[in-house]
């Protein structure tokens, strides 16, 4: 847990702000001030072009292309034909000349840098002083904005002020001879390029999928313009006298399609502009979380809340919530299996109208699950490690053919879905269709052991991924027991309503004696053994492990992260932090007590569920130490990779702290519950939920806990163990 | 165990006949036909070309070419950048057209013809009639012949012989445009190319490893030849007229050296013809098996003996065995840890003066295999799983990283060497400086338990494949435990000598210690757990997977392999094979009862230790039944898959079967001794051994058995428990 912070940015409540360039924080400037509205996404990079570290990164939610090929040989259902997302059309593109010299910065002279991102509005803007090489003072300022409202929209600006007379050129455009870094190529080829010198558009196709991307633009100059082409690139220049002190001023509107090649509707910057306020003071209202004493988590949080709701807020069931957002190509865009266990509790507790399109993407990519399946040589549907498109994306098969979490998680997120909802019709239809699924996974995966009196799964990963190809993996099991449980469950309910499900008496049997016989071996001190095998495994302290090897993927060989009692990330207590009400606190103190010290918290992930567990124990300290500062992962660059993209997926697990940890938050129990702590240094803190339809918000201070109903219907709720009706 | 056979090649004792030409036989033909002298091999190709599937095979013992790149990234210790045996110059290049047209079986019209592969000679040659499309008869000739004197020469014959008067025309040439087919390139570049009619040579370099091979060749032609050269093709064509039933014979001589510039010694094909007959006479006295009243087990054994001594007889330290010798691309010629434990035996007990450059390959390579168990974060030495210079070569990691038997057969092959030669210099030399890196490698690897009592290997695959990422394999742990023990007799003993190994008493009390509590349990009933958690796998009935599903790597999800008690090969029982005299009876029938039925033989090599332990424990059905017809393994392509090369490892089993099996040899007693069973159906068999240093033949009909000295001292050994003086 020793990671250092950099504070490289000012501490604001509302905004981001980098004073002064520096190119070694190019890369993570580039990931901190990501625009995205889910539809589409933008790194932070410099339009006009720079002579800094730059992954220039422009993506569609859902646009990728294909890489190797499914040939034949090979071992059976191991995965060569993958997917990445790529990048697609910078639509970002300018160039700006003074006198024929050309702006890029890096080369240029530049003053006064500052670079600003508004989460109030989800403005990004750029304002410096380029002193040109004959020593003309020019103001230039960047503007960019996605729209919140038609995200198919977008805007930039682009102003230019000198202190003397000069010849300026500025050209916007789009270009999708974009280059995927990762796989140095362009992956684009041009449908149709056309402009004007006031309107432009390229249309380009994927080599492989055979997606289009679409962009339409229209520009705003103060004077005429003329058109500017290229195989793959659509704009206009435009030439201008600038006299001192009066502003030049160029804006593009921008309308990108996926897909389809509707008739482009544009709207201008300030209109924009005050759209997002609008659509961002209800997020806001809806989702902030005050922390009164402690800017500094203060700023990190809305950072995480802001770029959350960047990437994914239920727009389309085309979009999953990839581990990188649309803010780089690390992990290929790729969805893992985190985004029911981690982001979906997030969107339920917050906005819960937009959960369900992320459980009908895994409607929607049932027939690739099925196909996993049965290349698994499983019945059913089994689900992705990694996908954009519903197939397996993960070419290595430790973690694509071994790891079942992803199908359990799906069903736990189908199972807190209609917790948090209701919504039965739902549950009844597309759920439904994808338990039973998933539970033919199940029942074919797993086996009867050799003396055929215990059923589990075998061959398998665990989340704690620090051991492979192991049996009986607690979490595997219990999560495997838990969607058979619930399945019949709701198939039971579907019978007395006399819907007929397709699966027959026997089935059902064959799952109910599988869930009831499942192996979950158990101390008497209530520990629960990771896997066969785990209690005596060689011990390894890994407090001694030396800080410089870390992360041990970079620095011991392969095969000997596998051997030891050593621990990647929580696997017992993973299931602890899912189903808390199904353990008693003495068997959660005795696996804590166990497993935390064997963890190593190689995933950003992991420390999130200690913090909470720690919370529910009333380790305060621990609770608080696990929590650091997860809201800051990537504003502070902890892990010396945010340059690759924001971590996503641990942005929603610092509000699952707070909320689950923190505020003891629970939603498996009868109501939900609340058992709230203020963290050392914090004055007041306070969250919105959704609970039971009704928006609460709960304020902690040192006196205690209130619950204000802010809209909706009374909701009853336990609030430190005592039955409250808000 | 349900293969079948198809006798396509005519039975005779001394040669194999094929009569007429089959394309659908034309690959297990190359194959088949392959000459080798450890040196250089060649498959039975087509020198003239031919319209028919083909393999163009001429290789050279460890010469390879490198493949892939260990760039930066990754998981660290799996191997990226690996090699393979390269296609190599073609030194038997011919063209022959008459009256311009070309001769290519296949497409040409073909009368009357014989392939024949004499065993007592090394030669190889095919007669036929081509009949041309004017309706002349030409008789042709094709014959080949690899020297075991000089291993350097080769020699080629052509000739002609028309029933009418025509014009034929005939190329001689070496060729290094070869294009080695695995990755369908041309490895080689030129360094010098000449030819003047009666002499030519290329010298040509691999691009990535920088070896070379140079090929001189010396003509006789009936007439003078044009010299022929292109960029990487050098040779002679003669024009010549031919008169109705005058024979036309052109004769190519071959030097070809490796990484070295020597001047050619040429030898004409009668006088190496005359010195092979010489040199394979020594070899039959030596090695000869006769089998009496099996007239195909006695062809199918003489060609096993046959094409083992053609890939290997100890010329150098540069070479090994690989896996199908030098017949083929499969498994990139490499060598696999099999050569200490089936082929080593069999040059042991028949010209032990043979088998120390196997061993001496081991000591040449231990800086590669150091290098390797550092990559592993281990000390010591980590032998590999599969190698032509010494280096990895393996790609899998779980099969690099997690094997450990070629380290400890390594150690066994050091153990069993003196054992039958008595070279204590080596032992003490060499061998303990091997022993001692492999102990290092092994007090590495290997772990303690959790409760600090048990030691043994974690995350391991043993000899059976189909588990993987086990902990305490029993063949693991038993050869671990082996090794550290004979290591350190092999120290006491150079300590009472007064030598100075350099081993420190802490680490020899270590090794000790490790030795001592190695895990290996065993049930009540005898029967050794093959890894943690075995017993309770679940059970599948492998009698019941249906033929069509295998092999299981191309019919099964790969990771489906790995989770039952199903396994592909003997572990357990193969610490048996390997040390017969440290188990009882009942144990070796207890664990034999419990495992037979597990197994599926995925490997070739599987039958043979159960026929062996059959035959140890009286089941003589079983035995001949696992036997089968092991001799004729690739005579008869049962494995459908001959044409890829020979399986040469599987060559060396059917001798080990006969001589450990059938003749019940032991050699890790106080004496040798012998108990042998005469199989169902034979009249008499007989095979040489060397034994303590003198050769004994050793036959058996149903009147019992017979051991005669051949030459060398009087040997003490046992027979059917009796100890005997012969």
């Amino acid at each position: 847990m020793s990671k250092s912070a950099d504070l490289y940015y000012a501490v604001e409540p509302w905004r981001v702000v980098e004073n002064g360039f520096d190119p070694a924080y190019a890369l993570t400037g580039e990931s901190v001030f990501s625009l995205a509205n889910e539809h589409m996404g933008v790194r932070g990079y410099f339009e006009e072009g720079a002579a800094a570290p730059s992954l220039l990164g422009s993506y569609f939610g859902g646009v990728y292309e294909f890489e190797g090929e499914d040939a034949p040989g090979g071992y059976r259902g191991v995965v060569k034909k993958t997917h990445y997302m790529v990048c697609a059309a910078d639509w970002l593109y300018a160039r700006v000349a003074v006198d024929g010299e050309q702006l890029r910065i890096g080369e240029s002279h530049i003053e006064g840098f500052t670079r600003v991102l508004d989460m109030r509005t989800g403005e990004m803007r750029r304002d410096f002083v380029w002193v040109t090489q004959s020593g003309k003072r020019v103001s230039v300022s960047f503007a960019r904005l996605l729209s919140m409202v038609d995200a198919r929209r977008a805007c930039q600006r682009v102003s230019l002020t000198a202190d003397r007379p000069c010849e300026a050129a500025v050209t916007l455009a789009v270009d999708a001879g974009t280059v995927h870094r990762t796989t140095n190529r362009c992956d684009w080829r041009a449908l149709s390029v056309d402009a004007d010198g006031t309107l432009a558009h390229v249309a380009a196709q994927t080599k492989t999928s055979g997606q289009t991307v679409r962009c339409d633009l229209a520009f705003t100059f103060p004077q005429a313009a003329e058109p500017v082409l290229a195989p793959l690139l659509a704009g206009a220049r435009v030439r201008a006298a600038l006299a001192p002190g009066q502003p030049f001023a160029a804006e593009k509107r921008v309308f990108a399609q996926v897909d389809a090649q509707d008739a482009p509707v544009f709207a201008g910057y300030e209109e924009t502009l005050r759209e997002n306020a609008a659509h961002y003071a209800d997020f806001w209202r809806r989702s902030d979380v005050i922390i009164e004493g402690d800017d500094i988590n203060q700023q990190g949080i809305r950072f995480c809340l802001f770029q959350l709701h960047q990437t994914y807020r239920g727009l389309s069931a085309k979009h999953n919530i990839g581990a990188k957002g649309l803010t780089g190509e690390a992990y290929n865009g790729h969805a893992f299996w985190d985004t029911e266990t981690y982001c979906l509790p997030y969107y339920l507790l917050t906005a819960p109208e937009t959960a369900k399109n992320l459980l009908l993407f895994r409607h929607r990519t049932l027939a690739q699950a099925k196909r996993r399946a049965a290349q698994l040589d499983c019945a059913g549907a089994c689900y992705p490690i990694a996908t954009l498109n519903g197939e397996e994306a993960c070419t290595l098969w430790q973690h694509a053919s071994l790891q079942m979490q992803p199908s359990t998680a799906v069903a736990y997120g189908i199972w807190h879905y209609v917790r948090q909802t209701g919504d039965t019709a739902f549950e009844r239809g597309p759920g439904l269709e994808m338990l039973i699924e998933i539970c033919r996974y199940l029942a074919t995966r797993g086996d009867w052991d050799a003396q055929g009196t215990g059923y589990g799964y075998y061959g398998v990963m665990g989340p704690d991924e620090f051991h492979l190809m192991v049996n009986n993996n607690y979490y595997t099991n219990r999560m495997g027991q838990k969607t058979l449980q619930y399945t019949l469950r709701v198939l039971e309910a579907a019978a007395r309503a006399g819907t007929d499900t397709g699966v027959s008496e026997a089935e059902r049997a064959a799952w109910r004696a599988m869930a009831e016989q499942m192996k979950l071996p158990q101390r008497p001190d209530g520990v629960f053994e990771q896997h066969e095998g785990y209690f005596s495994l060689p011990h390894i302290d890994v407090n001694k492990i030396p800080r410089e090897q870390f992360p041990l993927y970079a620095h011991w060989s392969y095969d000997r992260i596998y051997r030891t009692d050593m621990i990647k990330q929580p696997d017992v207590l993973m299931a602890m932090f899912l189903y808390p009400g199904d353990y008693t606190k003495e068997e959660m103190a005795a696996n804590y007590a166990y497993y935390e010290p064997r963890c190593i918290h190689e995933s950003s992930l992991s420390p999130s569920v200690h913090s909470i567990l720690a919370s529910a124990l009333g380790l305060r300290r621990e609770a608080q130490d696990f929590f650091g500062f997860a809201t800051r992962m990537d504003l502070d660059n902890y892990n010396r990779n945010s340059g690759e993209g924001l971590h996503l997926t641990s942005i929603a697990a610092a509000w699952v702290t707070i909320a689950f940890g923190f505020a003891g938050l629970r939603t498996d129990g009868e109501l939900p519950s609340l058992a709230p702590v203020l963290p050392e240094g914090w004055k007041r803190y306070s969250l919105s939920l959704t609970l039971s339809g009704s928006a609460v918000r709960v304020t902690v201070d040192e006196k205690g806990a209130e619950v204000v109903r802010e809209c909706g219907a009374p909701v009853a709720l336990m609030l430190n163990g005592e039955r409250v009706v808000v």
